[in-house]
């Protein structure tokens, strides 16, 4: 596929307006009962008339079989390749948490846990603390634990998750986990992947020091587990390469932190698709490159709550006209990866998808779901291949060699 | 996908026959009256007799949403990647126009252009310069422009166009352009992108120079700017590949050109179907591997005139039973891109093949056009991938591993 030193010498500004629409975890599986998935149950016709003036197909965000996490699933929709575009897991956790993570930092994902008497894990996840249980340790060790020349933040995530923040001079993320993954080991020392990472190394090894005798008497969280260490990535733009200018209108943080990473304006986008739709409206014309994530078909599927999914696409459904008012130059309609309900996760099935623009040559496809869009002109591709497809649709693209 | 390498060694010299007919531009797009594409437009029972006697398909030739210029189509074509096997601006005009150019030489594409009296450009095409005004230019600069120990020569194009070549020793062509492609500003100082081009940024400036004082009074033409500087690239050929011994038949100098790059023979085309099959007749015992280009669809489809594209098609198909005739092992007929006569240019969609031959596995589709391919039994490819399916289709290649 074409990189970004050449799609950036064919990308050109235009005034043409590209709506990439994000229903998370869309594609589902067949229900035993009646045959249908998610899609197939739900009444949406809009969506089924938007597939029959698009052009449709079926993408998979990471490699055939390969299940993405909420992350890459996103990156590659945007174009980057997440085998090449990696994002560690301390910064994806840092994202979600809308926690400011600056050129230099580096964070980590953290656990708090069980330990006995020999130092040895009992419950990676200290019972799966209650989570202001967790609010009340971090308190507790961003007040009392100091490490010199480096300032320390812990953030409380969910239950027994925090993040650690470390910023200073000299931080390398390349350092080791200190969480073996198993039961019955002990912890193990941070080391450095590399001379650079020394110092970090050193540090990291002092903040657990420090913070075992602190977390002595607080069992079941008498110590914690960090894993991911990871800085903020200095990937190229969307701008940098399309030379579009992208905003992100989504309602959670995790997607907000992810169109951070590629250089995305963040807009605040309320919590429905009510007030996203709004704040499109408001800023349409200062943009010409618009994201927008829908979660509730995601969460209903990790719930494995078929009806509850099928009730999500049909709110998706309601609201479509309203995005559709605004007559974007070409309209994308697709997920990062399917949620089947049956599976109640995440899946690595692929994904429907359809575009709409004045020169989609548009196929026979008549309605969204995982059956029919597999017929589009489309084919099955990877979604890294949707960006290009969506700036040639929007004419933003000049010709290839002469 | 498989490399040259790879491909090399399972290759073998056999008395099959391949012969690729390629409809340039032929993709297209529905019309808005009618729905139909020019292809399912057009009256053509010969192609789609053909098209249920073959496997069918949609390729692109660079990659998903990139709109291939005529050299990389055809380069994909022939089996090379044309992001890996690219070619210069300054070698696709210099092959178009049927020069010569040797090895060592160096290319370049130019334009007349108009230069105020500050040197800023205020026109990049001199309006369009007429091309008898240009070929007078031309014969002017060859004349009169002398360098040391490098012989010049300049050859018109059309209208503003020019191509420049240099020849002597120690060229090089790693020289930046002296086009900035805005008006308003200076023409650029050329300059060598490695040490080993200083010699010829330094001809090149001096070239700039002398030109500049001789052109002075030859507004609106009085100055050029040259880009693309290039030379003959050394790839491997097909026939070191493949084994085969491939020729050409193109009534048109820029397909002469890129066959000559992949080392083709170039036979005398005439200058219709009619002329193109009678020399294909001729030599058909003298080759194993021969493409036929079909100049017509693309040129109609950029005059944006879909009845005259239809047309076109309806010539070609008539044309078609003289190449059957010939019972060529493997019979191929596809484009090089899309030529869309709603856009009245080259486009990124997909275009449609098919190839018959004993083997073929044909499918169920018995109509040649960009609908009926999508459900063809090859899929959506990389058209790089058509010149190993030819090859097997040959039996011409042996089988990989044991």
């Amino acid at each position: 596929m074409i990189g970004f030193d050449e799609i950036r010498k064919l990308s050109q500004i235009t005034p043409s307006k590209i709506v990439l629409l994000v229903m998370d975890g869309v594609g589902g599986l067949p229900h035993p009962a009646t045959g249908k998935t998610e899609l197939e149950a739900a009444q949406c016709p809009n969506l089924d008339r938007l597939a029959a003036e698009s052009i449709c197909g079926m993408h998979y965000t990471v490699s055939p079989g390969i299940t993405p996490g909420s992350a890459p699933g996103h990156m590659s929709l945007f174009g980057y390749d997440p085998l090449s575009y990696p994002l560690g897991r301390g910064i994806v956790e840092a994202l979600g948490l809308d926690i400011e993570v600056a050129p230099g930092d580096v964070v980590a994902r953290g656990n708090f846990c069980t330990v006995d008497k020999t130092g040895r894990i009992s419950d990676r996840r200290a019972g799966r603390l209650a989570s202001d249980k967790s609010s009340e340790l971090c308190s507790l060790l961003n007040t009392r634990v100091k490490l010199n020349n480096c300032q320390l933040e812990f953030f409380p995530g969910k239950e027994h998750r925090f993040v650690v923040r470390f910023r200073g001079d000299g931080l390398s993320d390349e350092v080791s986990d200190t969480d073996p993954q198993h039961e019955g080991m002990l912890p193990i020392q941070a080391q450095a992947l590399d001379p650079a990472a020394n110092k970090t190394a050193g540090l990291v090894n002092a903040l657990v020091e420090k913070s075992r005798t602190l977390l002595e008497d607080q069992s079941p969280a008498n110590m914690f587990l960090l894993r991911g260490f990871s800085q903020h990535p200095d990937y190229p733009s969307l701008h940098n390469i399309y030379q579009v200018t992208p905003a992100c209108i989504a309602t959670y943080p995790m997607y907000r932190g992810v169109s951070r990473v590629v250089g995305m304006d963040i807009l605040p986008a309320g919590e429905n698709l009510q007030t996203q739709l709004e704040v499109l409206r408001k800023n349409y014309d200062s943009y010409d490159y618009f994201f927008i994530h829908f979660k509730k078909t995601d969460a209903r599927g990790e719930d494995g709550d078929f009806d509850a999914k099928v009730k999500a696409v049909e709110e998706l459904d309601a609201a479509l006209p309203g995005f559709l008012e605004l007559h974007p130059d070409v309209f994308i309609v697709t997920g990062d990866h399917s949620t089947p309900a049956g599976i109640a996760g995440h899946s690595w099935h692929t994904i429907p998808v359809m575009l709409r623009a004045q020169y989609c040559r548009k196929d026979e496809v008549t309605e969204f779901s995982e059956r029919a869009c597999l017929h589009g002109g489309l084919g099955q591709f990877h979604a890294t291949e949707l960006m290009p497809l969506a700036m040639a649709n929007a004419l933003k693209l000049n010709k290839f060699g002469a």
